[in-house]
């Protein structure tokens, strides 16, 4: 019993160490051991850093890279800016020591051991992207005083808890460029994240170009593609940073690009397509009877699968409603022949065909979780979309696949571009208590985050992705246990700014849309609005006016607005404190608050009005108003009962929406006025 | 008598127009001739564009690049979202004719015929890349009421001064990728530039892979080239923007890197080389008595010329002083063997059989304006760098050049790495009152702006070009007499932050530097000191500190503060206005200036300080003493003599720099002190 109460105390005690280390470092995701030792490494310009392992690409990269992000973020002059030779006499300061070259499949070892102390830092690794990994620790790691930069004093032993941690990129919806890509990727590597889904067909634009049918590119693109070249040199550039590439090509549906260029390979006789415009699911279907369409894409994925050396192939195979299929008699007796009740008795008869075709092009088949269906065979990969929401049982069809014997990856809970908080994300657990078999258990490989492009330009999307994905790359890296969300928060606001330096415009350009909303006047007065509005969630955005195509424009308010609004986090907690304990600290956080929005309208008002603001002047003009009344009741003012039924009124207004954002701070209004009354 | 009069009177008549027409239009370059109807072409969602011209490559990427630029600006959903095909019952809006596609020779046709009414816009040009220019005046005219954006109603009718106006990036001394050259080349574009040369060698890096000699990218890049693949898209992307694109081989000085990969070229025999990390004039130099040297040449250049379709392609040839030719008893030998009596005359030798190599791949040599030898063919075209403050005549080598039969094109008094103002460079013109005849006047081509990049990287090198770059573009585009320097400034406000939508990162990224100064404190402390702060001039940014390398870090505070600096020019103007007449309003321009910056050291200080920012107390913390000395002594305070003594001690101070910065109010602020003691 004494023993027992040992081990639960430390138990206790590792977990309360943990969390205060989480006060001290800022690291995410948060690795597996961390120990203390109370030393320091100080930066300086003799830092140098040596590599032992073999196949020195990616750690070469890694290190040139690690020096120059370490020097200018230091300010110090390091005198070598790339790897030093490995000496008998001297000695490295940063020591590299891997044993091989990862192949970039999902059995590689990503683990590494880090140890620093005040003369030496050593990182030792079995692989290449072990020790990237380990570096990207390492400049989390840094902090300063006064006077110097240093690497505290630590040793740390780390491991991803899942194998295949993604990005998901829509890039056909809006196009999005090669540089877009690449800073994504170094954001991606700096959290550690190994695979990137590139969604590259969709019925908005075929973006990829195929020397094989050229009309794909030629006729269903605008122009906006990637070019094989560009493909490779991506791939090139994903695989140095340890990061795969999944490319999609989503089929059967999905398919007006395709059918734009193609329309004899669709399901709709006669007809002629046109790309589209619009968001939503559409009819264009490939036509799964015809033979042609298997020439078709075999021919297209024999081309196309060698750019991609990674061995899995993403067919889509979502969200296709059958509606030509039902339109068309052929397809109907062809459903009849083959014995096939169901439109999802075709696509599956379709999916196998396909199945068949890339496995001679040795590549293993994933498709979004409709192609799970009784016949698919058990090689696929079921990437999971749908879950309780959806109304499926607990754990959706990730854990339904697990136990089918599929392998099996999580988005459902990480669609990103739903514009949730981060703390949703964070909290969406992939397993949970189900109860699993090792097996089931290991083919559940990880998840991947979803950037569906709808809604999103180059000039927005970064912070669409950013600083969110952050917090879901540890979910799938880090320790189950791992889950103080006040914690990950406090993190993330470090981890969220130094984005910046591996080139994320997520900050950076909320100003430029401000600025153009304004004609370049004082951003000031719609800055402070914007840190209290959030962009409609959940697809709501165009609901009810005028329906977004792929080129309207996306420099409005709303797209200067984001997700997990900095100042409506700032007063939810100190309206949460101020209600827990009402003393002068908590009420004075609130008052610093809402002094700031009730001059806001001033500032607001100044800034010569265009079509693109006017809409936001009632929201402004309401909340400095509401702000005031808030005021003068925390100051114990007497007033009226036409002040408070105004105010009622403001706060009634102030919940609808304006300008496709909401105002995110009403519901602790009301709170905080339920509080002081 | 009266008729010389009237038309005195009509051209200050016209002047006077002309002048007010600047106060109302922001147009960067300004245009020909404009006249205005006082009717308005609303922007709404039926706006239509239509193309009636062959060879519509260009105009389609401009129409279809004009309305997301149009709609992201003015938030109107405009229903077509690319041009309209031309139809006989249904008129565009917009109606777009051209005769035919230019060829990118410097005999193009680029003027182009405006005409806005209120239901109408026609936009008439000779060729396609005329249509583009005048694309880019439309969206220069757009403006805007409360409710509605408009196209003002003008006729204008536009074409260059000077057939080349060119933008120099020296990529070798620091690289940068292709995303940054390509947002560089739509800013040209934008301000009708037309001729992009690259510098593609010199000493810190070769940085275009080579088929024949792999090791030029292999071993003389850090990995840092482009690919030719890379290189034909911005070759091709630049066409589209109606931009040449001149490569440069930097030869025979500046060969350091030529030399790592391949040292048996070079004149100092049995010596290898390493790739360059400072900046400077180097030895490393090729051997012109070698014919290997020149066998060399021809393979490469007949491997790259293809790439660049220009016919002018530029040999560098500048700052060779010839030390490793003096030291080599060979070369002495072939000098004399050869009747070459100086070293000018062997690189002359060097030249011409360049020339010849050059002529047979169909090019035209360019080369600084040292090339320019007795014996040098006059099919050569001179690159003027050195001008009377290198002491030469008046003109200095451009029109000397001109004068002895030579076309030739003006970078003196561009070079923008000086880190000079801007009315410095717009005032530089190029002829001035040198009479010319009519040849020699059509040998001065034009002119380009030389980014070296010593000490830019891709986070700051936007910042370095623009906005100055737009006043350069307009002294080459406009007429002689559009030299007003205050209502340039005024227009240059505008186009500055308009850059922003063409994806300049100039303002965006100082956000990012002072981020990573304070470890993503508030930074408007920061801001404010760097409104009245500039990066030391005229490279002598690192005289007496550390010496930069090339992987120095260039995120410094010195590296987020900008030649004409905000609030150091709006001081400099309150100030003069005070001392020309000391009223009230003048007076308390001054003062809330001063106020700003007497309050700022306390903001400064609630930044925990880095070793980054501490240089910066010092400064910091006097500008806030000197300017509450001068709001006292603004406000009749009485100041003791030690008042007057300590603020006269802090200027002192202040005259010194800090950080490889400059205080650039001090002598304003020493004006001040005399107007107001």
């Amino acid at each position: 019993m004494t023993r027992l109460l040992a081990i639960l105390y430390l138990i206790t005690l590792n977990c309360f160490s943990q969390s205060n280390l989480m006060e001290t470092y800022n690291l995410m995701p948060w690795p597996k051991s961390i120990q203390e030792n109370n030393q320091r490494f100080i930066i300086d310009e003799n830092l140098t850093v040596s590599i032992d392992g073999k196949n020195q690409k990616r750690v070469q990269h890694g290190v040139t890279s690690f020096l120059r992000r370490l020097s200018n973020r230091s300010g110090v002059f390091i005198n070598e800016g790339f790897a030093v030779p490995l000496s008998n006499n001297q000695q490295a300061s940063i020591q590299i020591t891997y044993k091989k070259s990862a192949e970039l499949i999902i059995q590689d070892d990503e683990s590494y051991q880090l140890d620093i102390n005040s003369n030496k830092v050593t990182l030792v690794a079995n692989t290449d992207v072990g020790a990237i990994r380990g570096l990207e620790t390492l400049l989390q790691l840094l902090t300063n005083t006064n006077s110097e930069y240093y690497l505290p004093g630590v040793s740390i032993s780390d491991a991803p808890r899942f194998v295949w941690r993604g990005l998901m990129i829509d890039v056909s919806r809006h196009f999005h460029p090669i540089d877009v890509i690449k800073r994504n990727l170094d954001a991606m590597a700096s959290v550690k994240m190994n695979v990137f889904h590139w969604h590259l067909t969709d019925d908005q634009g075929f973006r990829i170009e195929s020397k094989t049918y050229p009309k794909l590119h030629e006729l269903a693109s605008d122009r906006l593609y990637y070019t094989q070249e560009q493909i490779k040199d991506i791939v090139e550039y994903a695989s140095i940073l340890g990061i795969r590439v999944i490319p999609e090509f989503d089929v059967p549906g999905h398919a007006t690009a395709i059918l734009t260029a193609y329309p004899e390979l669709g399901s709709k006789p006669g007809a002629t397509y046109k790309i589209e415009r619009y968001a939503g699911v559409f009819d264009p279907t490939l036509d799964p009877t015809k033979e042609d369409v298997y020439v078709f894409l075999e021919n297209l994925f024999t081309e196309i699968a060698p750019l991609f050396p990674d061995s899995y192939f993403h067919i889509g195979g979502d969200e296709n409603e059958g509606k030509h299929w039902d339109a068309n008699e052929h397809i109907q007796q062809f459903k009849k022949e083959h014995n096939l009740a169901t439109n999802h008795d075709l696509q599956t008869y379709f999916n196998i065909r396909l199945e068949k075709i890339l496995k001679k092009l040795d590549k293993k088949l994933v498709g979004w979780d409709e192609i799970m269906t009784p016949n698919m065979p058990k090689t696929a990969i079921i990437h999971s979309w749908r879950g309780e929401h959806e109304g499926l049982a607990k754990g959706g069809t990730l854990i339904e696949a697990a136990k089918k014997g599929y392998n099996t990856i999580l988005s459902n809970g990480f669609y990103i571009d739903r514009m949730e908080s981060v703390v949703k994300h964070y909290q969406t657990e992939p397993i949970g208590d189900v109860q699993l078999t090792e097996d089931e258990r290991n083919r559940i490989l990880g998840g991947e985050v979803t950037m569906w492009s709808e809604l999103v330009t180059p000039l927005t999307i970064d912070s669409r992705i950013w600083p969110r994905t952050a917090a879901i790359a540890e979910r799938l890296w880090s320790q189950k246990d791992i889950t103080d969300v006040d914690k990950m928060l406090k993190r993330l606001e470090v981890i969220n700014y130094r984005l910046e330096e591996v080139g994320i415009t997520h900050i950076r350009n909320k100003g430029v849309i401000l600025r153009n909303l304004s004609n370049n006047q004082d951003i000031s007065g719609l800055e402070i609005l914007s840190n209290v509005c959030e962009p409609l969630k959940i697809y709501s955005r165009n609901e009810g006016g005028t329906e977004y195509k792929t080129y309207s424009p996306f420099t409005l308010f709303a797209d200067a607005c984001n997700v997990d609004a900095n100042d409506a986090l700032k007063f939810k907690k100190a309206v949460t404190n101020y209600t827990e304990s009402p003393n002068e600290a908590h009420k004075s956080d609130i008052i610093t608050l809402l002094e700031a929005w009730s001059k806001n309208h001033k500032a607001f008002q100044k800034i010569d009005k265009s079509p693109k603001i006017a809409p936001l002047e009632s929201l402004s003009f309401n909340l400095s108003e509401s702000a005031k009344f808030l005021l003068k009741l925390s100051q114990k003012e007497k007033l009226s009962k036409n002040d408070i039924k105004s105010f009622k009124s403001r706060i009634e207004t102030l919940k609808q929406p304006f300008a496709d954002v909401e105002l995110v701070i009403v519901n602790d209004m009301e709170k905080l006025f339920e509080a002081l009354k």
